[in-house]
C-alpha cells in the first residue's frame, strides 16, 4: 500500500508541514532574517511549493529550478522566476534543494555560493547536495553549533551547511503533531485494511489508499478547526453521480 | 479524450484564471471594494481554491463551505473557515458559488441574505444558484445594467444578481487569452493524438490526455516567461528512473 | 488645511483604493493576465506599495525603483528588488509610475521596451511618462479602444500605453464608493472645522487635520465591516496618558 | 533623542522583526502548527500588524482588537475581523498581546479561554496579561521547559503561558542580527548627533531623529541587498523641490 502518494501525505505533510518547517529549521539553526533574502528553491513539486509560498510571505524572493515544464509553469505562476542554478548561484542567500534527485548542487556551485550563503536540503534523501566533495583538503569545516557547519574556502569565504545534507526539517525543526496524526493515522488505516481485505481485493502489486479512506482521516482531523462540512441533498447527490458519505472525487481527482 | 480534466486545464484555467476573473468580473459588475468584506465561496475545488486566494489576498475575510472533508481540511490549512452557508448567510457581503453542484444558494439563503449582498456564480452551469426561486410575484427585478439585476425584496432589501445566475467570469470578465491559449492548445493535441494514433491505442471509452503531452502544452507556455528549465542529466535520469525528456511524474501525480 | 496628507487620505485612499485600481484599470483596458508577468513600479510610497501588493498576491514578478532609501529598505524587506529602470527596462511586461516625479520615464526606455508592454501612470500627475517624446514622426500611434493606445516602432514593435499617461486608475478604473467616502468625509469634516473654529486656532497656514478628526472618519466608516472596538478603561487610559475618547496617538504616529 | 520613534526603528524592527519573530517564538517553545489555527492579536500597531501578516501567510484565521479607529480600519482593510476580546475568547487557539497597554488579558479572560490555548506578549512591558491572576490556589503551574509554563485548571483544563507574560519574542526567540544592526546604528547615529550638534541646536525636549538620519541609516543597510537606488536629475529635484541627496520627505511623512 503505497501511502507516502496517499493525498492526506502529499498535500498535507509534504506541503504544510514544509511550509512551517522550512522556516523553523532555518530560524533554529541559523537566526537568519527572510526579508529581502534572495533564495533559490530546487524543485517545485509539494516540498518546494510550501518552501516558496513561506518564504514569498515572509519578503524574500525567491526564484525556482524544475526539470518538469508543468511544474515549472505552476512556478512561473505563481510568481516565481524559473532560472538554472548557474544563472543566480552567484546571488542568492539561501539555497534549499527540494528535488528527490541526486547531484544537484554540485562542488562547482558552491565554489560560486557568496559568503555566508546557507545550503540545506528539504528532498527525500541526502543526495542532493554533493557534500562528499566538499571533504577535500583546501576546504575547513568548523562546527559552529549542531547540525551546523561552516564550510571554508581557502579565500575565506565561509558556507553554512545544515545537516550534513540530511533532510533539515527533520533533523533541525520539530514536526508539527498535527501533521504526524494525519500521516500515521493515514499509515494505520493502510493496515487495518490490508489486514482485513477479503481474499483476492489486493494483488501482489503496489496500491494507493481507497479515496474512501483518505477522506476518513481528513474528516477525523478536520474536527480540531471547528469546521463544519456541508451535507448532500439525496437530489444533489444524484445530481452529482455520487454516494452521499463518499468518495466524493474521480481517482484522478489532484486536489 | 477527457481534456476537461487534464492537469493544463484543472491547474491552470480553473486556478490561475478564476484567481483573476473573480475580481474583474466583480469590479467590472459592481464596482465592489474587496478590502473588508465578508465573502462566501461554496466550493473548494481549483476554481474555489482561486477564488478564495485572490479575495484574501485583497484584503477579503473569506468563508468556505465543503462537502468533500479532504477539500474542506484544505481550505482550514490555508486559512478559511468552513462554515455551512446558514452560519454565515445573514452576514456576507458577496456570495459566489463554485461547486459543480445544483441548488446550492436557496431561496430561504437568499432571503437571509443583507441589504446590497452580491451573489454571482463560478461554477460549471447555471443550477447552483435556485434563481428560478426568485421569479415570484413579491420580488421585483430591476436590470441596473447588462449582467446586473437588482431583485428587491417587499421590504426594500436588495441583492444584487449577476449574470442571472450563469457562469460569471464568462459573461462579464474577458478571459486572458494566454489561458485561452493553453486550453485550446490542450485540445487541438487531443484531436491530433486521436487522429494519428494507430489503431488500438484507443478503444470506445474516456482517456485522460497522456502525460507527455500535457507536459508539452506547458513547455510551450514556459516560453512566455522567459523561464529556463533545467535538464536532467544522464545519471539522474537514471536515479529517478525517468527518460532525459519525460514524462516526468507518474500518473497518479496531483501536481 | 491639508486634507491630501491626513492618514484616512494617504493610508487609505492611496493604498487601500490603489491597491485595487490598479488591478481593474490593467484588466478593463488591456484584459493582461497577471501571473507570471514581469512588472516594474516606479515609486514606493503608499500608491507604489498597493500596486506592488496586488500584483504579487497574483503572481507578479516585480521589480521596484525607488530614490529614497527608507522606501527602498521597505521594498526590499517586502520582497521587491530595488533596480534601477535601466536594468530591467528591456524584460518586463507592465511599466507602472507611481512617482509624483517628472520624467520619470523617457523615450529612451521605451526604446528598449518589449513588444507589448504595458504603459501606466498612477501617480499624481501626467508628467511622469514623457507622453510627448512618443509624439514623433517615426512612431504611429494606433487607438485600439478608448483610454488604449498602441505605439508602434519603425521594427513593428508595440507598447500599449494608457490613456495617454494620464492617471489610469482615475481615467480606466471605478474608484469604489467607498474610498470616496472615507476621502470626501475627511474633506467635510475639514470644511466643518475650519468654519466653526474659533478665531485665533488657525492662522495664515497649511495645517493637517486634528488628530481627532482623522479618527471620527474612520470611526464612521468601520460601521460597514461590523467592526467592534475595545473602550479603554479609566485605569488603561491613565496609564497610556490618553483621553478614553482619543486621540489615541503622538501626531507624530505612522500608522 | 527618542529613538524609539524613528522610522527605521518603529517601521523596521517593530514590523519586519516582529513578523518574524512571532513565528520563531511560538515554534521554539510550542511546536505549534499555524495552519488552521485561530489566533487572536491585541493590538495592531506595528507590532500587531506584523503579527498578523506573518500568521495569515501561514494559514491562520487571525482576530484583532483595537482601540484606535484608524489602526482598526487598517486591520479591516487588511482583512481581519476587528472584535472584542470576550466576542471570540472561548474559540481561539493563540493569542498575543502587542498592545502596549496594561491589563489587556484578564483572569476573566483567561478562565474562558480552551483548552491548550496559548498565551503570550509581543507588547512593549509584562503588564498586558495579569500574570499575577494566575498565582493563585486554585491553579496548578507546571513548568515543562524553559520559558513554558503549563497553568492548569481544577477542571484539568490548561492554559500554556510563554515567558510568564514577558516578551516573548525577547525570551523565546533570536533577534535577526540584521534588525539589531539598523536598531543601534540608529542609536549610535542619535549619540553621535547629539555630541557633534552645536550649542542651541538642541534645547532641553526630546526630539525625533533629523530624517536625514534616518534616511542614512537606511542606505547603509540597504547595500545587504544589492539594491540600487535611483538617483534624481537636477530637473527631478526642482520639480520635486528637494535636494537630490535628500531628505526625500517632509516630517510628517508616515512610510
Amino acid at each position: 500500500m503505497n501511502v507516502n502518494d496517499s493525498v492526506t501525505k502529499t498535500k498535507f505533510d509534504n506541503l504544510y508541514c514544509c511550509r512551517e518547517s522550512i522556516l523553523d529549521s532555518l530560524k533554529r539553526t541559523t537566526d537568519v532574517m527572510f526579508g529581502g533574502k534572495q533564495v533559490l528553491v530546487c524543485g517545485y513539486g509539494e516540498v518546494g511549493k510550501g518552501c516558496c509560498a513561506a518564504l514569498k510571505g515572509l519578503g524574500s524572493i525567491v526564484h525556482v529550478t524544475e526539470i518538469d515544464p508543468i511544474c515549472g509553469l505552476q512556478a512561473a505562476m505563481d510568481g516565481f522566476k524559473v532560472v538554472r542554478i548557474e544563472e543566480v548561484v552567484g546571488q542568492i542567500d539561501i539555497l534549499i534543494t527540494a528535488t528527490g534527485n541526486k547531484g544537484v548542487v554540485t562542488r562547482e556551485h558552491m565554489d560560486r555560493l557568496k559568503n555566508g550563503c546557507i545550503v540545506c536540503n528539504m528532498g527525500h534523501s541526502n543526495t542532493e547536495i554533493d557534500v562528499a566533495s566538499l571533504r577535500t583538503e583546501e576546504l575547513i569545516w568548523e562546527k559552529v553549533r549542531p547540525q551546523v557547519d561552516h564550510i571554508i574556502w581557502p579565500n575565506k569565504k565561509r558556507i553554512v551547511l545544515l545537516a550534513e545534507g540530511r533532510l533539515v526539517n527533520l533533523s533541525c525543526s520539530s514536526v508539527p503533531s498535527f501533521v504526524v496524526s494525519i500521516t500515521t493515522t493515514t499509515q494505520a488505516i493502510a493496515l487495518i485494511e490490508l489486514y482485513k481485505a477479503p481474499p483476492g481485493r489486493y494483488k501482489q502489486d503496489v496500491y494507493l489508499l481507497p479515496k474512501k479512506m483518505d477522506e476518513y482521516v481528513a474528516l477525523l482531523h478536520l474536527q480540531t478547526f471547528d469546521a463544519h462540512l456541508t451535507e448532500l441533498t439525496d437530489e444533489q447527490a444524484k445530481y452529482l453521480g455520487v454516494a452521499k458519505t463518499g468518495p466524493y472525487k474521480p481517482n484522478y481527482y489532484r486536489y
